[in-house]
C-alpha cells in the first residue's frame, strides 16, 4: 500500500463523469478496516446521479465519488478488529447505521434516520481504489469471485423484496420488470421456490435475457395498448392462476396496477420500483380483495444470507456481470449502464485494472 | 308464529323507501333456523342503495329488502340444528360462505365468490320480522341485548380492521373518520390497548361524540386548508410521536394521505374507508419509508371474539346506539341515518315495534 | 367399470395382511367421484396398524383396509361436480373435514374434529381398486405420474414442516431423520431455499440415499455415545453456524434435543416426529435463547402447491419411489416397508398390476 | 451531589444480605448519565442470589451490588447526550447491548452475547444511591411516580410473554401463576384485550389479590390433586371455552402441562417460568393439536410501550407495589419478598429514605 495513489471516479452538478486522484484513506480507526475495492457495480441510482444530477431525495451539489456495490481485499485493519485481517475478500455494505436509535434497535436499521450510505451526497461512494469501513460491514465471502461480491448490493434489494413479499414455497409469483433489479428478484424468488415464476417487461431482449439467467422462470411481454386490467388477465393465463405474490420492480404506474389486478383475495405486492411521487393505484379493487400493498427501503441483514446462497448453490449469479470494464473506461462503462437498449444485467467496473 | 304475517322493508329503483307485506319463510331446512328480528341497524350502504341506487358493485335493479345488521329470537330449528333451541337470542352474520372454495378453506371466507350476503342483490335483507338463516351463523348472545347484538355486525368491520392493522397492545394509533366506522374502530382499538388513540374528523360534534364514548381517546378536527402533510405534522404533535398504526375509515384521498404521512418507519395503514375507484397515494413517502398498507373486506371469525369481548367487560358499545324507530318509522329512521348533521353512531329499526 | 370387481388390501386385529373382494363403490353421490387406484405409497402408520394393531390414537378393532397415500384415474363423476370429468388423472387428499366447524373456518381443517380420514378405522383406506371421494378432494396432476402424484400425501407432511418452520430462503436448516418424511421435508426445505440445509439420522445408508436426491444437502451421522449438546456442536460446526430452523422427523427425545441445542437465539423447531406420548426437553436452554417449538397435524392446502411445485421444476421427486409392487404382493411390499434395513425412501403398492 | 456518599445494598457467597458505602460513580462518558435511583424493586432473581446464591446461569463468587428495577433522577449528563437533562425522572433499563452484534441488529438485542445486564454478576445493580448508565436506557416517565418506573421492568417481562403470545384482542386466555410476574402480565393481558382472562394460582391469596387488581379477571386455585388434564378441563369450563394463548408464569412442570392441556388446536402457551432445567412435556398432544410453545428471555423495546400505557390509561399499575422500605431496611424489605405466605405482589426499598 505504501506509495500506492488513491483514485475516485466521479460526477458533479455540470453532469460530468471523470476519474480523479483522491487522499488515500488514513490508518482504520477503531472497528475499521481498509477495503482496497476490486469491483463495483453500477446502480440505476448512479446514472441518475451524473445524467439528472438527483436520485430518491439526493441532489449532486458538489463533485461526489459514485458507487455502492463494491467487493475487494482487506488491506489494513484497525484497532479492536477481530472479525478480519489483511487478505481477506470482502463484500461491503454500504450503509452504516448508528445502530442505538429507535429504528436500530427494533431490527430496522435501513430506516435509520442518520445512516451513512456511501455515495450518497456527503458520504463519498465505493468507485475509489481504497476506502475505509467498519469491519462489521464487511462480509468475508470465500470462494466467491469478487464480481459476486460486488454483486451482493442489488442482491440484497431483491432479497428484501422477496422476504417484505412472504413469498413462500410453491406460491405462483409475478416480479414486473425485467431490468437488473426485477432479473435478480426473479433469480432470489426462485430460489425460494416460487412456482410458477413470471418476469414482465416491455422490452423483449431483456426478458429473453431473463430467460437464461432465471431457471424456469416464465416470459411475457407487456402490450402497452392493453389497459392493466387486460394485461393482468394475460398474466393469469400464462400464470395458471392468479397470483399470490407481485414483486414490483419497474415504479411504473400502469405496470403497478398490473400487477395488484393479476392478484388474488389476500394477496400480497410488494413495490421496489421507484418512479413519480404519486401514484394512482386501483383502491377499491385492493379493498374488495383484501389485498396488502407493502414497500422496501434498501435492506437489512442480507448479506451473510446471500453468501451463504451462493455457497450452498441455492443461488447462481455468475451469468448477471455483463459488461466488464477497467477503471480508466468508467466513462465508457456509465455509457453502457444507462443505455436502454442494452441487455445485459450488471455492469461492472474493475478497480484494480486499467 | 302461526297466524303471524312477515313485513320487509324496502327499497327500489326509483329509491323509495317502503316496507310491505312479504312472505313468511317456509320451516327451515337442514341446519337452517327461523330467527324473528328484533333490532336491526342501517348501515351507511343501506341509505347508498336507497339513495343513490348503488353501494360498492352493486345496483338496485329490482325491489329489494334492505339491512345486514341484526339481533332476534330463534322462532323454529330445522333439522340437525344442534346449537340452537327455539327462544334463544342470537346475532345473526348476514354473510353465508360455500365453505368448500379456496378462499373459503384458507380462512378467508369473506373473499367466497359465491357469498350470499342477505341485503345485496339478489339476497333479501334482515330489515324483516322473521328470515331464516344457516344455524352456525347465528351466534348465542346470552345476556346482551338485541341492539348490542345488532352492532356485532359493524363491530365486525371494526374489529377486522383492528386485527388486519397488526396493532399490539400499547402502540401509538389514528383512526380516521369518526362515523359509525370510525368510532366502532377507535372503541376496539382501545379495547386492544392502543396507547395513544387519536380519532380525526372534519366534524366536531362527531368528534365530541367519539369522545363521551372511547375511554381516553383524542380527537383532531382537520382543517380541510391545510395539505396531508401538514395535518399529519399536527396529527403526530398531539400523538406525541408518529403513528405504527392508521385505520383509515373515510374513504378520503386526502384522509389517505394524512394517515400516511403521519406514519413512522415501517408502519402499517389499513384501509376500511371505500370512496372513489381509484385514488392517488403518495408512494415514494410509502417506500422511503418501507410502509405497509392494507384493505379489509369486511370480516371473518368475529362474532364469537365480539361477544366475548363485550361479556368480559373489555368493550362497551351501550352509548353506540343513537337513534331507534319502530319498523312503521322507518323512512324517518333513514332520513335520521342520512342525514349528514345527524352526530349519532347507529340508527336502529326495531321490527318488534310499530 | 361394468362388470370391475373391486379389491382391498387389509390388516385386522390379528396382525394380518392380506388383499380380499370388496364390494364395488356405489354412483357417486352429489359433489362426488368414483376413483380407480393405481398408484398407493405404504406410510408409517400402515405399517404400526399392521404389525402393532395401533397408530397414534387409533387401534385396529376390526379388519380394515389401509393405505391414504394415493392417485389415479376418475371413472365416473357424481351429480354437481364441476372440477373434474372422467378420465382425469388425479391425487387424493384422504381426509374429509366437515368445512363448517370453528377449525375448518378459521384455516385449519387438519383440526376438525369429524374429520373423516381414510384408513383410520372407521374409513377404509385407498388401498383399493375403486373409491368414491369428494371430487374437491381429487387434485387433477396433469402429467405428473401417478407415483408422483401417490407422494403428494407425504409431501404434504413435509411441506407442512416447511411452512410451520418459517423457513425464508438463505437461513441454516437441519433435518432430523432421513425416513421417508425426513428425505421429502429435505427437499421441499431444499425447494425453500435452505442454505445450508444438513439432514440427520444414525443410519448411514439412508444418510448416502438423501445425499443423492437432495440437492446439495449435508448429511451428519449421529453418533449415539454423544450426548445430544455434543451432537448438536458437531451439527453446528458442520453447517458452519448455528441453526436458524430444524425440522424434527424422528419422533426421539434425544433428537428433540440436539435439534434445540443446534439452533441459535430466537430460532424455531418444528416437531414432525411422533413417538413417545412425553418427552423431556431442555425447557431453559429454550427460554434463555428465546426459542419457539411449533408442531404440526398432517396438513392444509398443500397438493395445488405441491403440484406447481413438480411441474415448474422447483422439486423433483422423481428418485423417491424405491420398490414398487403389484398389488398381489402388497404382503412383500409391506415387509419391504417395514424393513428397517432397507434403504428405500418410498414403498408403492400398483393397484392396476398383479 | 458534591459531598454526597454513595451506598449499594449487596450480598454475597455467605447469603447476607446488608448495605455498604461505595464509591461514587465517575463524571458520566460520552452518551451516558448519572442516576439518583430512588425507587428499586426486588425481583425474585435477586432473592435467589440472596438466598440461593445463584439464579438462572449465574452464581454469587463475590460480593454484589443486587436490584435492577429503579427509577430515579438525572443528576449529570455526559457528553453528546441528547435525550436528557439534569433533573429528567426516568426509569432504567438495565441490560445494556453491544448494539452491533448479529442479535443486536435483527431486533433481539435480549439476546446479545455481551449483554451487561446490571445485578448480574460482574455487572453492580441499582439499588444504589448514584448509578451510571446509558442516556439511551434510561427513559423519561414524565408524571409517572418513582415506584411506577420502577415496575416498567418486571412489567417488560410481563409485555414480552404478551407480545410473543400473539393474543389479539379478545381472545380466551390463561395466565398462569399469580405470583408478581404473573400478576403483571394478567394486568397487560386484560390492556390488550384478552377476553376472558383467568388467572390461576395454587395459592388463594394470591388470586384474591390478583381479583382486586386486574379488571375483570377469573381466578382460580388448582387443587394439586387433580392430574393436569383434570385442571385443564375445570379452566376451560371456567373459561366458557378451550385457551386461545396461554402465558405461563410458575416454571412448575405439571403447570406447563395444565397450560397445554387447555388449549386449543393451533394455539400457543408461552413460557415465561423458569424452574429445573428440564420439564417433561405431553408432546403428543402438542402434536396433534399443532400448537406452538414460545419462551421469552426478558425483553426488547418495551419501555416507551409501557410508559404510554399507563399514561393513556390502558394500564393502571398503582396497586402493584404492596410494600415500601428505606434502604437501611433493605434486610426486612428482602425477607419480605421472599416470603411465600406473603401476599403483595412488589415489594419496594426507596434508595432516598433512611
Ligand atoms: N426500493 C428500493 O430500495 C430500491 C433499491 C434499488 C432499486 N430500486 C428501484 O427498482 C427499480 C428497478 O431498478 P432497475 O435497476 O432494474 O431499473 P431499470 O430501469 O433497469 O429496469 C426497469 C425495467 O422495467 C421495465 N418497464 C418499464 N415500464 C414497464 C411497464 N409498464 N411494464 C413492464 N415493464 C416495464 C423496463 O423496460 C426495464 O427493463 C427502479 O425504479 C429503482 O429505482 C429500488
Ligand atoms: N371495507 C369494508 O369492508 C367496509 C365495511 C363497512 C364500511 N366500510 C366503509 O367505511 C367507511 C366509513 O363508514 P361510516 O359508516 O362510518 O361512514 P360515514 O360516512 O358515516 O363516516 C365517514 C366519516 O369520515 C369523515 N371524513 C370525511 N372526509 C374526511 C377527511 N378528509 N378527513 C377526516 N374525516 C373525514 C366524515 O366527516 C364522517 O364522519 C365508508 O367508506 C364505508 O363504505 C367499509
Ligand atoms: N406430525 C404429522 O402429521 C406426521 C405425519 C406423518 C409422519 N409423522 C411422523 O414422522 C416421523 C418420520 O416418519 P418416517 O416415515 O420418515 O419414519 P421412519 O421411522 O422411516 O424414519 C425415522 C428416521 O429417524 C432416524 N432416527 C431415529 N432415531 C434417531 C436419532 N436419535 N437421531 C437421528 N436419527 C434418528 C431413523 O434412523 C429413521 O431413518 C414418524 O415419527 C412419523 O410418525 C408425523
Ligand atoms: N423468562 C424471563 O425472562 C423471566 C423474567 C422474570 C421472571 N421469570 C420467571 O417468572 C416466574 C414468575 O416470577 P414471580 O416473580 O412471579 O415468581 P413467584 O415465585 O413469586 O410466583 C410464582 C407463582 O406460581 C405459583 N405456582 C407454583 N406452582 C404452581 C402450580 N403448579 N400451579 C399454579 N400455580 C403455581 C406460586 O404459588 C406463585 O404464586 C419465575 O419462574 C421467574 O424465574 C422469567
Ligand atoms: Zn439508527
Ligand atoms: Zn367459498
Ligand atoms: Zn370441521
Ligand atoms: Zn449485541
Amino acid at each position: 500500500m505504501a506509495g500506492e495513489k488513491n483514485f475516485g471516479i466521479y460526477t458533479n452538478p455540470e453532469h460530468d463523469l471523470y476519474g480523479e486522484e483522491v487522499a488515500m484513506p488514513k490508518a482504520p480507526g477503531e472497528n475499521e478496516v481498509t477495503v482496497k475495492i476490486i469491483a463495483c457495480g453500477i446502480c440505476g441510482s448512479d446514472v441518475h446521479y451524473q445524467k439528472e444530477g438527483t436520485s430518491g431525495l439526493n441532489h449532486v451539489e458538489e463533485p461526489m465519488i459514485l458507487g455502492h456495490e463494491a467487493a475487494g481485499i482487506i488491506v489494513a485493519v484497525g484497532p479492536n478488529v477481530k472479525q478480519h485481517k489483511v487478505g481477506d475478500r470482502v463484500s461491503v455494505e454500504p450503509g452504516t447505521p448508528c445502530n442505538v436509535c429507535e429504528n436500530c434497535i427494533t431490527g430496522h436499521y435501513n430506516g435509520c434516520p442518520t445512516l451513512q450510505f456511501k455515495s450518497c451526497p456527503g458520504y463519498p461512494g465505493l468507485l475509489q481504489k481504497y476506502v475505509n469501513h467498519p469491519a462489521r460491514l464487511c462480509y468475508n465471502i470465500g470462494d466467491l469471485s469478487f464480481e459476486e461480491g460486488a454483486l451482493l448490493e442489488p442482491l440484497s434489494v431483491a432479497l428484501s423484496g422477496v422476504r417484505r413479499s412472504g413469498l413462500t414455497v410453491g406460491e405462483p409469483t409475478i416480479v414486473s420488470g425485467a431490468g437488473p433489479i426485477g432479473v435478480l428478484t426473479a433469480l432470489v424468488a426462485r430460489a425460494a421456490g416460487a412456482s410458477p415464476l413470471l418476469i414482465v417487461d416491455i422490452n423483449e431482449a431483456r426478458l429473453d435475457l431473463a430467460k437464461k439467467i432465471v431457471p424456469g422462470v416464465l416470459t411475457h411481454k407487456t402490450d402497452l395498448k392493453l389497459t392493466p386490467k387486460e394485461t393482468a388477465k394475460k398474466l393469469q393465463e400464462q400464470l395458471g392462476s392468479k397470483a399470490k405474490r407481485v414483486i414490483e420492480c419497474t415504479g411504473n404506474e400502469a405496470a403497478i396496477s398490473t400487477g395488484i389486478f393479476s392478484m388474488e383475495f389476500a394477496a400480497t405486492i410488494v413495490i421496489i420500483g421507484v418512479g413519480a411521487d404519486e401514484v394512482k393505484v386501483p383502491i377499491n379493487y385492493i379493498s374488495f380483495n383484501e389485498m396488502t400493498v407493502k414497500s422496501i427501503f434498501r435492506y437489512t441483514n442480507t448479506w451473510p444470507t446471500l453468501i451463504r446462497m451462493i455457497q450452498s448453490g441455492v443461488l447462481n449469479v455468475k451469468d448477471c456481470v455483463s459488461f466488464k470494464y477497467g477503471y480508466k473506461d468508467s466513462k465508457e462503462a456509465f455509457e453502457k449502464a444507462a443505455d436502454p437498449k442494452s441487455t445485459g444485467i450488471k455492469t461492472m467496473i474493475l478497480m484494480d485494472q486499467e
